[in-house]
């Protein structure tokens, strides 16, 4: 038996305001005038110069707007990473992602790809990553993905959607501010709050669960209950807690895997491009077989926020297109064996499979 | 308003057996034949050869036996560090704690002090460790104090008992393995988890508290309780629980801070040597005033687990002795703070103090 040694992110700072330490935080880390820090930063703050101003810009830094219509794909880090060698004569010194799970995401890929050679969709899949990824940040302004303190970054290839999972991946360094959040669309906070609850949902019913993993979940579970189902929480509270909730809750994939939701939310997410939070809420909300008590839960905090979900986005699918589902899901072999156990060969067919994504 | 930003540690392995690891996680970090890697242990574990065995030893390396009858002092520190310095020609490639707190503390205190000059006195108090320490590993073999999370190493100088608060102390590298806590005797089981519980129970009651903290200090609470006062757990489970207990009330203390046991207990750590598992239980069972709610819970936990605490350990103290002890105390400004506010000098006097001592 072998345990997973998990890197831990090097540094975090928590607290509302927290973002103002930026500039402190990175200078140390600058390899002089010409590496510059670039700051990937999700478009929707583009004009926000509540935000924006306070980017501490010096030398060639340089900001990126990324927009967040669509997840990542390994072209667009190939492109991104291109880019900086062909526009700068050294190497960055350091990567900065501010956004939600798709920009933190871009920044990972883009600091791993910058000292590791090759194309992007080499590395997905687990420790293939040769080199240590150059300095990156990471700054959340949404809660829930714990793409903050994973150990990996997931993003759409040729041929699958499927993380770069590695001991390089994690930030080196995290800014928790609980007031970036504070202008989430309540569609947007309800999705990706909901992607740490089912995160928790799937790590807590998995077989691959240990006490580890179980103390993270069980906490930010707990977290989700208060801020999506009490009514106590002021509303920075509220912003506080999801926060640690989605730290937490990543924290827990550390020793276990995400289950059902996961693997076929991806299916959605590669053929139709459904994005990863939306694609979890639609999938979960046909899953009581499999998680009865967290999918009652969810119902109740879909209920409370008025949340309604698209409905039969797959009824219109030909075969063809639902065996693409199909198989991008059932790849992902260590999820159904966290879910359902050794022998889920058994139960998960392409038949089964069919059956529940003619629901959705 | 300005946060700090907290180092965590780099790498942590949790399993039951993953003590067998150590060899292939340390290996990467030899320096050569000629850089030793140096383990402290716990003399408990002299002649333990179920744990001993496992010791992975290779050309120079050494096991250096500590005992724990006393805390370790900053004269000790300095004297382990000439030791090495005179017996090798390198620095070591690495520091390994093996045991409780005091060995830890040890370990992560001779790591810091064979990179930066002086003696080791000269750096306790906050920040004042210029140099990173070399690799150094954790690796409890008892759940409660904190010390394998913690930003700093406790140590008893010529003037105070006080901390090598620093971004250099937390650990490199922790091996959470629950076996080694097998042969725990009960009664420092108790006392060492009962370090634990007071921690959360300070930090949640303190006024320095904010989100991140209160979401470890919870979790780190709700599972004491499940060890301490509950009947569900198996031995093992237990062991389990309790490890991550003290990982998650280690961290709870990033933003927080502990309050009026720790300040006391130092005092009587100080004067009398009471080591500080036992001396939080004998403060801590006196400070109703303070802690009502979680005194209420300490009592229930001391009747379940059939603990006699030492009692009228201060009554024979004279004037002098026990303004020894409240000068030790009262010099924790921060604790204070946290758990009676910015005035709390207009509440917490010597004389206050004498009265609590002297119940003790």
């Amino acid at each position: 038996m072998s345990f997973k040694n998990f890197p831990m992110v090097s540094r975090v700072i928590f607290g509302r305001g927290s973002f103002n330490q930026l500039d402190e935080i990175i200078a140390p880390k600058r390899n002089g005038r010409e590496a510059p820090f670039i700051f990937y930063v999700d478009d929707v703050f583009k004009g926000k110069s509540w935000l924006t101003s306070r980017i501490p810009l010096a030398y060639k830094d340089k900001i990126v707007y990324v927009s967040t219509e669509e997840e990542p794909k390994t072209s667009q880090i190939d492109e991104l990473v291109e880019s900086l060698i062909l526009e700068f004569s050294e190497r960055p010194s350091g990567i900065i992602g501010i956004g939600g799970g798709i920009v933190m995401d871009i920044a990972k890929a883009v600091s791993i790809m910058l000292t590791n050679e090759g194309e992007t969709k080499d590395y997905q899949g687990w420790d293939l990553v040769k080199n240590p990824a150059i300095y990156h940040v990471g700054i959340p302004t949404i809660s829930g993905t714990g793409a903050e303190v994973s150990r990996t970054t997931i993003l759409t290839g040729p041929e699958r959607k499927l993380g770069i999972n590695s001991d390089f991946t994690p930030f080196d360094q995290v800014i928790l501010d609980p007031e970036l959040t504070k202008d989430v669309p309540k569609s947007q906070w309800f999705y990706t709050g909901m992607d740490c609850f089912v995160h928790c949902i799937e790590s807590l019913n998995g077989s691959f669960l240990n006490a580890f993993s179980q103390s993270y979940g069980e906490k930010a579970f707990e977290i989700c209950k208060e801020v999506f189902l009490d009514d106590k929480l002021s509303e920075k509270e509220s912003q506080e807690k999801l926060m640690m909730a989605s730290w937490h809750g990543g924290m827990s994939i550390a020793y276990s895997q995400v289950g059902v939701a996961h693997a076929m939310s991806y299916g959605l997410g590669f053929l139709l491009g459904v994005k990863h939070g939306i694609g979890n809420c639609i999938v979960f909300d046909h899953l009581e077989e499999f998680y009865p008590d967290g999918v009652a839960l969810f119902k109740q905090m879909k209920t409370k926020h008025n949340i309604e979900l698209p409905q039969g986005i797959c009824k219109d699918l030909d075969d063809e297109e639902l065996d693409i589902m199909i198989n991008v899901a059932l790849s992902l072999e260590p999820l159904w064996e966290n879910a359902i156990g050794k022998n889920w060969k058994d139960k998960i067919t392409p038949k089964k499979l069919k059956q529940l994504y003619l629901k959705m």
